[in-house]
C-alpha cells in the first residue's frame, strides 16, 4: 500500500488529546500519514516519517471529516410551499411528514436514488464523510425496505424508521400500525439497517410504544435511537437513557431530570439546529449540557420538511451564535461526537489506525468555519 | 454580437413587474436571450425569438446576480480569536477596527491585492456579480488611496471611508482627523472613488462631523452613503434622509421618525443581517421598514471584524428567519435592492437592455436560498 504524507497543514484537528491535553488535540504545522484507507502518523511536521508520496495543503487547516449522524436522504418532492407559509407565521406540525409520505410512495426507485445521491454529494462537498440516513417516508411494508435498500447505497449506517408518524391509512387505529412496524414491517426493513429509530413524541408515537418498537427491533438485531423532546417536554430522554441507547436526537425541551439522565448514562444528546433554524423555534441548551457533562453531538437532519439544510458547517456556525457552544466544542460535537452517535470509533478522530476521512478547509483555523458563516469553506473532501 | 438563448428555466426571477404584476416579475419556465453583454429578450419560453447559440440549463431557477452594495474587502489579516471571545461574551465595539488598521498599512500591496482578488472570487462562486468595496483599514493619506486603488481592480463601485474610525495617532484630536479625511486624504481618494462613506456612531463620528465629511466629497464629486444606527439610537438615519443620500446602512436601532423619514425620503435602508448574526446582537426590523413602504436592500458588510461572510445566499436565509421578510422581498432586496442602493438601474433586474448578470440555482425556486440555509446552491454565475 503506497503512504501520502500530507504537509502545509497550519492547523490539524485531531480530536486526540494526546497532543495538546484537550478533546479538539490540535497540532500547528502538523502532518498526517495516510496508508491505504487509513490514517499511519499524525504528528508535528518537523517529526514526520518519510512516504511514499507527498502533498502540500498550503497552509490550511483540516479536520476529521463530518460525522452527520441524523438525516432523512431518501424522499422525493419538496416542502418549499410549507416553509414560505411557516416564516409567514404557521407553527410546525409532525403532520407535515405525511405529505412527504404520498411523494415518496409515489415515486419510481430511480427518482428516490438519484434524491440520495444528490443529497449525499452535496453533504460530501460541505465536509461530511460518514452519514446516517433513515427510512420513514415509506411507511408500508414495501416502500420502507426500498427506503432502506436505497440509503444503503450511500452508507452503512442505515435506520428503519417505520415509527415516524402514524400513516393516514392507520389514523383510526395506531395500535395497528404500531403491529404492523414490529411485524412484517420490520421482518423486510432488518436485513437493511443497522439502527431502529422511533419518533417520541405528541402527535407521533408514545413512551410505551416507543418502548415495545425498539425492543422488537433489538430482537432482530437493531441498535436503537430515538427522536424526543423537540416540540415539547416528554418522556424520551429518559426512556433512552434507561435504555442505554447510544444517542437520542433533539432534546430541545429539555427538564432537569433529563439532563441528569444524559449525563449519568453517557447516552449522547444530538442536537440539530437547522431544524430550529428553519422552524423559527427556540433552540437547546447546548451550553447547559455540555457544562452538565453530557456528551453533545450536531448533525443536520436534512429533509424536506422541518430542515432542508445538508450543511454542517451551518450547524457548527449556529451552534455557536445560537446556542453558546465554543467553536471547538461545536467542531468536536460534529465531528467525534457524531461518531459516539453511532457507536463508532474509527471515524471522527485523525489518529493511526483510524480511517483516513479529512476535511481541509480554505481558511487557517477551525474558528473560520462559525466565524465565516454560510461562506462554502471546504476546499477538499479526503476519503 | 452572437446572442445566445437560454431555456430551462423552471422559475425566472426578473424584478421586472411586467411580467406578473408583483416586483419579483416572475416567469416560470422562462427563457432569456443575451447578446453581448446585455439582455435582449425575457419571456415565457415557448415566445422565445431565435438566437445563434442556445444553452438548456436543466430545469433550475435563475435570478439576476446579487447585488452587495456594503462590504469591506480590502484589509490584511483577520480577527478569528476576537470573534471567539465575543462567541464567549465580550461585546462588539466599533474600536476592534483598529487591529485591522494596524495589520493592513502594514500589508504590501500585493497581499492586500491578493486579499480582495480571494473575497471577491469568493462572493462570485456565492452568486454576487456587482459589489461595493470601501476603503478604512488605511486611515492615512498613502494607505486610503491605495485602498482604493485595489478596490477598483475587482469593481467600479468603491468608496472611500476615511471616516471609518479615528485611528489610534488621532485619538486626542478628533477634529484635526477630520481635517486630514476632507482635506488631503480626500484629495488622494477622490480620483479612486465614486463614493463617500462615514461611520456615524458613537465612537466613532458624530453627525457635525459626518456632515462636513459628507459636504466635502460631495465638492469632489462623490456621492454620500453612510453607516448609522447600528450600535444604538442616533442622528445619522435621518441626517442620510434629509441629505437624500443613496442608502444609509445598518439601521438596526430605529425610533419611528427613522422609518418616517426614510420612507418619505426614498432613502435605501441597507440591512446587515450577517452583522447581527456575527456579533450576537438583536437584528433589525425589516418586516416593519417593509410594512412602513421604506426600500430595504440586504448586503454582506463583508470585514474582518462584525462579520466575515461573504455570502449574500445566507443573508437572505437570515433575512427571513430572523426578519421576517418573505423570500421574495429577501431575494429582491439582495438584487434590486442593493442595485438602487448604489443608483443603478442596469444591474438587480433581468430585463432587455439590462447587463447579462444571472446566478443559477441547484434547485428551482427561489425559495430555496432561505429554505435551504448554508448550502451552496449557486450552480454557475454568467456575468
Amino acid at each position: 500500500m503506497t503512504s501520502v504524507l500530507l504537509t502545509g497543514i497550519a492547523e490539524l484537528v485531531t480530536n486526540d488529546p494526546v497532543h495538546d491535553g484537550t478533546p479538539l488535540g490540535l497540532v500547528h504545522d502538523a502532518a498526517v500519514v495516510i496508508q491505504g484507507h487509513r490514517v499511519a502518523w499524525v504528528g508535528p511536521r518537523q517529526q514526520a516519517p518519510d512516504a511514499d508520496d507527498a502533498r502540500d495543503l498550503g497552509g490550511r487547516a483540516v479536520l476529521p471529516g463530518f460525522v452527520d449522524s441524523h438525516s432523512h436522504l431518501v424522499f422525493a418532492g419538496d416542502r418549499a410551499a410549507e416553509f414560505a407559509a411557516r416564516m409567514s407565521g404557521e407553527s410546525y406540525a409532525a403532520g407535515g411528514i405525511r405529505t412527504t409520505v404520498a411523494a415518496t410512495r409515489a415515486a419510481t426507485d430511480e427518482q428516490l436514488i438519484a434524491n440520495v445521491a444528490r443529497l449525499g454529494a452535496e453533504m460530501r462537498r460541505q465536509g461530511t464523510t460518514t452519514v446516517e440516513v433513515k427510512s420513514g417516508y415509506g411507511l408500508t411494508v414495501r416502500d420502507e425496505a426500498r427506503s432502506l435498500v436505497i440509503a444503503g447505497l450511500i452508507t452503512e449506517e442505515t435506520t428503519f424508521l417505520g415509527a415516524h408518524v402514524v400513516p393516514p391509512e392507520y389514523a383510526d387505529d395506531p395500535a395497528g400500525y404500531v403491529e404492523l412496524v414490529t411485524g412484517p414491517m420490520l421482518d423486510a426493513a432488518a436485513p437493511h439497517a443497522r439502527w431502529i429509530d422511533v419518533f417520541c413524541e405528541r402527535g407521533a408515537f408514545d413512551e410505551d410504544q416507543a418502548r415495545a418498537i425498539l425492543a422488537a427491533g433489538g430482537a432482530q438485531g437493531l441498535k436503537g435511537r430515538l427522536h424526543a423532546n423537540q416540540l415539547g417536554p416528554g418522556p424520551g430522554v429518559r426512556l433512552a437513557c434507561e435504555l442505554g441507547l447510544a444517542a437520542v436526537d433533539h432534546c430541545t425541551f429539555l427538564e432537569a431530570a433529563d439532563v441528569t439522565a444524559l449525563a449519568e448514562s453517557g447516552t449522547v444528546a444530538t442536537l440539530l439546529p437547522g431544524v430550529e433554524f428553519s422552524t423559527r423555534s427556540p433552540y437547546p441548551d447546548a451550553r447547559g449540557l455540555v457544562d452538565a457533562g453530557v456528551t453533545v453531538a450536531l448533525a443536520s437532519d436534512c429533509n424536506p420538511g422541518s430542515c432542508y439544510t445538508s450543511s454542517m458547517p451551518l450547524c457548527v456556525a449556529l451552534a455557536v451564535r445560537e446556542m453558546r457552544m465554543t467553536p471547538g466544542e461545536a467542531i468536536w460535537s460534529a465531528t467525534a461526537g457524531g461518531a459516539r452517535a453511532l457507536g463508532r470509533d474509527d471515524v471522527g478522530v485523525i489518529a493511526p489506525g483510524k480511517r483516513a476521512h479529512l476535511t481541509v478547509l480554505e481558511a487557517p483555523s477551525h474558528v473560520h468555519l462559525a466565524y465565516r458563516p454560510g461562506v462554502p469553506l471546504v476546499a477538499e473532501v479526503i476519503a
